[in-house]
């Protein structure tokens, strides 16, 4: 992969200043074209040390608007960072539809570093760029230009570089010992590197890999690779999108909806048996922290199932310091300039911490599906993305329990009537509840969907017979005290 | 101030009931008339030790919408915030229009238990009061609904209270060593508070001193001074505001702009002059970190006087990894829903980082004056606010470098009339450039009285005299160089 990258290219002063003036038009063009659109670029920079991943970031704030493009360095991770999945900083300083940034360093570098030590063995290595790439189709397909450079110098390349920034008193604080530590193990860094490249290299995103002997001819190409790639993903998007539309499936006669016992009623002394819940749940929960972990709890259900009362027991349970409800309402504009899993993304606990999603990142595949508000193949590749997400908060220790409160239509219309009638509930319902109910049908197949292919060990669905109030809490509080002590031990 | 909240006021059950009923319509009507509205809430719940502030804070998540409604609790800082001014966790956690938040702890509690501890003189613990008032200030006039609580109990009720919870097994773990140590320093802790209380009780903030021996008693006066609180807020917000207009003052015939000598030019060997100040800001900015410092560089100033090209070089001399660039632009519709400086606090660099602003907070003084996108009353008290603003950002160590770039009319007329003859520079000029040159005289009637009244020793004015881009750029890249020289040592 890299011998292409050995071959002694370079370019002349002269050709040099032609080339640039029409490259620094080109990708000003190509940049607020770009800005116009939903796209955002995000131009990954790579590479070995030495080859000069900074210079090539700083040249693009030369040639492009730097109003419209930043620079991200990922260096040791903050505490906020280290308390939450390795993601979540990438997720963070993802830059929103119209503009670009300029990532010196990325998700790559970890999984490189540790497997060029031998901190992780070569299964975890291929894990980490399994996710990697999960990651990226997700960004190409949520509008990103992704454009992924990798710097390459050879291994005696590499040596004279240093020798050279050492040499000069004002560049030699540029090379550290991690770079010349680097340098002792270049063999074994070009294998793991080239591993890496040769499996992340997709049709949507291939990676560019530059030779870097020659400043001009690095600099020249890095340009001319982003100019290329914004300015065939602003062609593409011309062409028509296919048209999102609404989903009227029906779901199967038996489906494990249909097959819940809605007929469960609380008997006996309610008060006690929840009281006996509410404690388990509240001495467990003080010892998430302790425990290195984090609590999610995400709601789903029928309107009117009795969602909001839940969650105000649950959060009764839970020390009010270390909980938040996060009530999912139609996304802010900073929101929509983003993935859509970026606002679930931005208000993941830390350590110690929950956060109770009242309606979820299920929206994808329940009302954008039914409603028509994304296309198909959106609501149809998020169940992988999801399941992707919930993989890693359960990897970083986020335990995640996702409750779906199912009632009966009737039910449905006799909470609906209770509310028009009852002044201090009256807020609780809208138009849209209305006529959601007569989707119900099409609700209840994208309910049934979405429980099949999105229930996994770590983050399982809790289906939940809500037709009596009193039973449905018992039951989702009982549900996450159960899921505690599993985790909690 | 606290005798009268030791008179053993209690609510007997029946009482309760009734009350409770009649509270909680009332409070959740008012919650939701306020989340139509541009107003937030933001209770301070504080107290002494065994108060309740915890349980009180969980009784508004049981009485309110909890989807409108968050707690925060602030504990120890986390390295991002540490690395920041003090203000900067209760910014980034502040609710959006129509929306609350219960604060459990709250920027008075690092003043109180320094001065009680005397880890501070009563000259530093006053001052600490002064910043409070001012942020109290402005979050009212920025229509915050704020409403201080503070729960109290006497000397014999607290120690009282951490007994009864230390005998029994599931409170026991609430009662820390932290509590007995405040106990024991109870008289000096209630000095202190008393003080604090009374300085910071205005007519738009008062405290609201809560006995808390009785539990029942101390949650309905919470209850009822929040609802009491935000009813009596919506009720003002019917009047009709005074109504924005456009300011057109002329600038006196001699000022700090006119006397600028705009004739300068660069004369002898450029880049040579260049490079040795862009060498000193590459050196000096490096020591940022070591020396616990920031950098913010402000740049304001005639539509075409060269900002961007400014701002261009500058970053040539700073390590792209520590920079950003924040091009301020028409505001998100998550930073309309918050007080106008929110939206640059946002941005604050970290440690050792360059946060460069293309258009500042001083958009508030400027285009928002001149236009009349803000009521008069709104930008006058906007000084005093940016001020107080600048002066927490130099005294957490951020250094501070602020740029009025100016320009002769007819010179902008000649750069307008560039930009619309070449191609590649049409983006940089929009309808509003011509709008705004027409409105010239009134542009410098208010960055001459901006200039005047927020030049501060820690926060100073570099008027740049524009007409020659090179002498600009080199004159503001020796001020930063001098700048961080005089910071840095």
């Amino acid at each position: 992969m890299f011998e292409s990258a050995e071959v002694g290219r370079s370019v002349d002063k002269k050709e040099y200043a032609r080339r640039v003036a029409v490259l620094r038009t080109r990708i000003l063009k190509a940049q607020h074209a770009l800005a116009g659109t939903s796209l955002r670029l995000v131009v990954l920079v790579g590479g070995v040390e030495g080859g000069g991943k900074t210079e090539v970031a700083r040249r693009f704030l030369d040639w492009m608007d730097p109003r419209g493009l930043r620079v991200e360095a990922y260096g040791e991770p903050s505490d906020e960072e280290m308390e939450r999945p390795e993601y979540w900083r990438y997720w963070r300083t993802l830059p929103p539809a119209g503009r670009g940034a300029v990532l010196v360093g990325s998700w790559y570098t970890r999984p490189i570093v540790s497997r060029t030590f031998k901190k992780i063995g070569s299964g975890d290595f291929d894990q980490a760029l399994d996710r990697t790439l999960a990651f990226e189709a997700m960004l190409v397909r949520e509008k990103t230009v992704l454009v992924k450079l990798w710097l390459h110098l050879s291994k005696k390349e590499q040596r004279r570089r240093f020798k050279e920034l050492e040499s000069d008193r004002d560049t030699a604080w540029r090379v550290t010992k991690q770079d010349w530590d680097f340098s002792k193990k270049y063999d074994r860094f070009r294998g793991v590197c080239e591993r890496a490249l040769t499996k992340t290299s997709t049709a949507e995103s291939p990676w560019t890999v530059i030779e870097a002997v020659d400043r001009r001819h690095r600099d020249l190409a890095a340009g001319e690779a982003v100019a290329a790639a914004i300015e065939s993903a602003l062609e593409a998007a011309k062409k028509p999108a296919s048209k999102p539309r609404a989903d009227r499936s029906k779901p199967a006669p038996v489906s494990v909806l249909s097959r819940l016992d809605l007929g469960k009623r609380l008997v006996g002394d309610h008060a006690k048996k929840f009281e006996r819940q509410q404690t388990r749940v509240a001495l467990l929960s003080r010892r998430l922290r302790k425990k290195g972990r984090s609590l999610i709890c995400a709601f789903e259900g029928v309107d009117a199932a009795g969602k909001g009362g839940a969650i105000r027991r649950l959060l009764g349970a839970i020390d009010v310091r270390n909980a938040r409800v996060i009530a999912v309402a139609a996304p802010t504009d900073e929101e929509r300039a983003q993935p859509y899993l970026w606002r679930f993304w931005r208000h993941l606990p830390r350590l110690g911490k929950t956060t109770i999603y009242d309606r979820t990142w299920y929206g994808r595949v329940l009302v954008e599906r039914v409603e028509g508000f994304c296309a198909p193949e959106d609501w149809k590749r998020a169940y992988g993305e999801i399941a992707a997400f919930e993989e890693e908060l359960a990897e970083s220790g986020v335990i995640v329990c996702k409750f779906w409160l199912q009632i009966s239509p009737e039910e449905q219309l006799r909470r609906f009537q209770d509310r028009v009638k009852t002044p201090f509930k009256q807020y609780k319902i809208t138009e849209d509840d209305w006529r959601n109910r007569a989707k119900w049908d099409a609700y209840q197949a994208a309910a049934v969907d979405m429980i099949a292919k999105t229930s996994a060990p770590e983050a399982p669905w809790t289906l939940i017979a809500a037709e009596d109030k009193r039973w449905a809490r018992l039951q989702v509080m009982k549900a996450v005290a159960d899921r505690l002590e599993e985790e909690l031990g």
